[in-house]
């Protein structure tokens, strides 16, 4: 790596000038200059390394920079950048065919998107377009995208300033931790979490009913990993009543978890596989080399557009280096035994690890995840389980920055996401980086 | 170019068995293949090759493959490929800064999407938050993109089956040779729009409209460059009333017209520079080599959320690779005169070609349009103006492509929309092309 370390300062320079921010108010930021990355690693211009378990966004599942998908996007990049949806393309087929492996083969065709919001955004549509009915209900703990129909299903804060779409309903979720339905047990948290959901069908109206958009394993909102039983449950509603069932899996999809799919990860528990009408995906499909998302369809969605025209579409539509960085991600992690890594990270470090940091540090209310996608709950005070202050969560995030480790945080919980190709060693190195920030934060509140 | 024929084949059977397509019925599909292209060119893997008067979705204003966009590809791919965008990356202050130094020094900050849709959906959130207001006013005529509040933004037949926003007021653009206005000239029909537009602020309620959204060249409803005064007749309405004036410049912005900007192109026939308030674009930015699109703000809509969050966000906003496709497009375009260019082909050759043509087949019952960027208005009939049927343009497109020409036809026109690098005798070629397809078609209906 050639760094130049006045890059540093320029980089914040044009930053503050002319970039606009998501999600933010514009000059309270002070951003991380990133310059590079292998790896779990990233860099900055002046040679500081951080061990990334954030994923930035819980996107870079295969890594920073693998050496197989930057070839991919290369090569393509030589022959065909772009192309029009309307034509073939035989990358665009390759990488059809290879999510469609990976989905099971219940699933028949791939509609290509830009990313999670616009999948989102086209599941919705089939799903309004296949029941002809209008209404799509979805967690309250939730993030689907910034799009008009995306952040509308979306449950959590980032909806309520942008509700300008009509048919959206929200409802509780299962979360055992913090339960809305004064539940005992993880089995009754199950148990209460369908039968509301069975009460806001039936006050809503059945018929009115498109689709229940839910993430498989709730991520920004927590890394709610659902009690057993009610996945199984959802499906079993979906089907009583003649409404789509649509996983959203744009974060906890394609090894993730430590299977290609939460809803796989999800099947031991659920007593066998329970299948949705229609997934959607972004993130690590390609780890974001190249911007990209779609919707895996179901045969019987997939039919009734044999004859009736689907009215969406976007002119970046199965774009050939995204298709390509596809290809390459997903024949890489195969090749590589990525998502069996993930596996054994999850099994065999993380879930121990992290429960002998809360078995230290009272701080930690809660442990939830599997594969590489965990969250700690952070608390002021574990009988109560009062969330931590932003303050206590700032002060933790800087003293993991401090000790080279670069965090997720939000709300009041440090989620921990590596990417699925991150070393014992690594995962050795931030446990030992938590354990020390925790012991500098104290019960900071 | 390595091309092995048996591709052809492999790229159709996997397009047909696996990829859903936009807008269209899946059974009646028979895709075009695409294997690569050059400049203005494209061919398939039998080595037919084609002159692509398309653009594909008129977004290659760089043309197919431009060495200095593959290459900068290729250079970021190597260093980072994907960062979040909560960091600050010094290629994305790069590309801010070149797409503000070409929209001219009045605007100051530059919001990153993934395409327009989204930088649509984006402008919008910012109108209503900045104004405090709901409604959104666009034109019939037009097409803003395909999630939630882009679609119902959109006005075309497009908008229909997904109606599920709120907000939404459409109204009818000027549109001389097809008036919804009994205008007996182009001047009235500019006065007359505008009356139009006054009236349904003012039935709408002015202090509930946020933005008036339009495309500042109409691109796909027929490339109607919009009449002497009605862009300045609009900017001072919005003036007049508090509304935010948002120019969609996804398919004009960027050298289509022979300008960087539609608005800068259409300076002088309005007395002086109409400058909007936020600006969408995607496609010609980075010819769409990467996916990307984004919103450029004024000061006064950028300033509010210095200190107030603003709720919206993707996780590839700002993204690398897609930001070096954007360096290099516009350094080339402006090293090589590449807009130029497209004013040059504009003026001396395409206007003056697609006239004769139009003097020669009664079946072009209008020419409009300005650089790269052209519709011919086909009729059945050249005195009631009935537009040419479905069959008859089908028959037409059939002829181009018989003759080595991509074509693009909407509705009842053919869009005349090559690459901004076109060269003279490709122009000429096409324009010949055309006269033997249109000889060879007759006034078929």
């Amino acid at each position: 790596m050639n760094l130049d370390p006045a890059d540093q300062q320029l980089a914040l320079e044009l930053d503050r000038a002319h970039v606009f921010h998501s999600w933010s108010a514009q000059a309270t930021l002070k951003p991380m200059v990133i310059a590079g990355g292998l790896g779990s690693t990233v860099w900055d211009f002046e040679g500081n390394e951080f061990l990334d378990f954030s994923s930035q966004l819980v996107n870079t599942n295969i890594g920073h920079q693998h050496p197989a998908v930057v070839a991919a996007i290369k090569e393509q990049a030589d022959v065909l950048t772009t192309v029009a949806p309307a034509h073939a393309n035989l990358t665009r087929g390759k990488a059809a065919q290879r999510i469609l492996a990976r989905a099971g083969n219940t699933f028949s065709k791939v509609f290509f998107t830009n990313g999670g919001a616009d999948a989102n955004e086209n599941a919705i549509r089939m799903a309004r377009l296949y029941t002809g009915r209008d209404k799509v209900l979805s967690h309250y703990r939730s993030y689907h995208g910034n799009t008009g129909a995306a952040i509308v299903a979306t449950g959590d804060w980032r909806r309520v300033p942008n509700e300008y779409a009509r048919g959206h309903v929200h409802f509780f979720g299962p979360f055992a931790y913090r339960s809305e339905f004064w539940s005992a047990s993880v089995e009754e948290e199950s148990a209460r979490a369908l039968h509301h959901l069975r009460r806001v069908i039936q006050a809503e109206g059945p018929t009115s009913i498109a689709a229940i958009l839910i993430e498989t394993i709730p991520g920004t909102a927590g890394v709610l990993v659902p009690p057993p039983g009610y996945l199984a449950g959802v499906r079993a509603l979906a089907d009583e009543y003649g409404i789509v069932l649509i996983f959203d899996e744009v974060m906890a999809g394609f090894g993730r978890t430590g299977s290609w799919f939460a809803f796989q990860a999800l099947a031991e528990q659920e007593g066998g596989l329970v299948e949705p009408d229609l997934i959607s995906f972004a993130k690590g499909v390609n780890s974001g080399y190249v911007p990209a998302g779609g919707v895996i369809i179901s045969p019987a969605i997939a039919d009734i557009f044999d004859d009736n025209v689907f009215p969406g579409g976007l002119t970046y539509s199965g774009h050939p280096l995204a298709m390509a960085s596809i290809v390459g991600t997903l024949d890489a992690m195969e090749d590589e035994g990525i998502v069996d890594n993930a596996a054994h990270i999850g099994r065999d470090l993380l879930e121990p690890g992290l429960a002998a940091l809360a078995a230290k540090y009272p701080i930690i209310g809660e442990v939830r995840g599997v594969g590489v996608f965990w969250a700690l709950d952070l608390v002021s005070d574990p009988e109560t389980r009062a969330p931590l202050s932003a303050g206590g969560v700032g002060a933790l995030k800087a003293a993991l920055l401090a000790r080279g480790l670069l965090p997720f945080t939000a709300d009041n919980r440090l989620h921990v996401v590596p990417p699925c190709v991150v070393t014992d060693a690594e995962v050795e190195r931030a446990l030992a980086i938590y354990d020390e920030a925790f012991g500098a934060v104290g019960d900071v509140d």
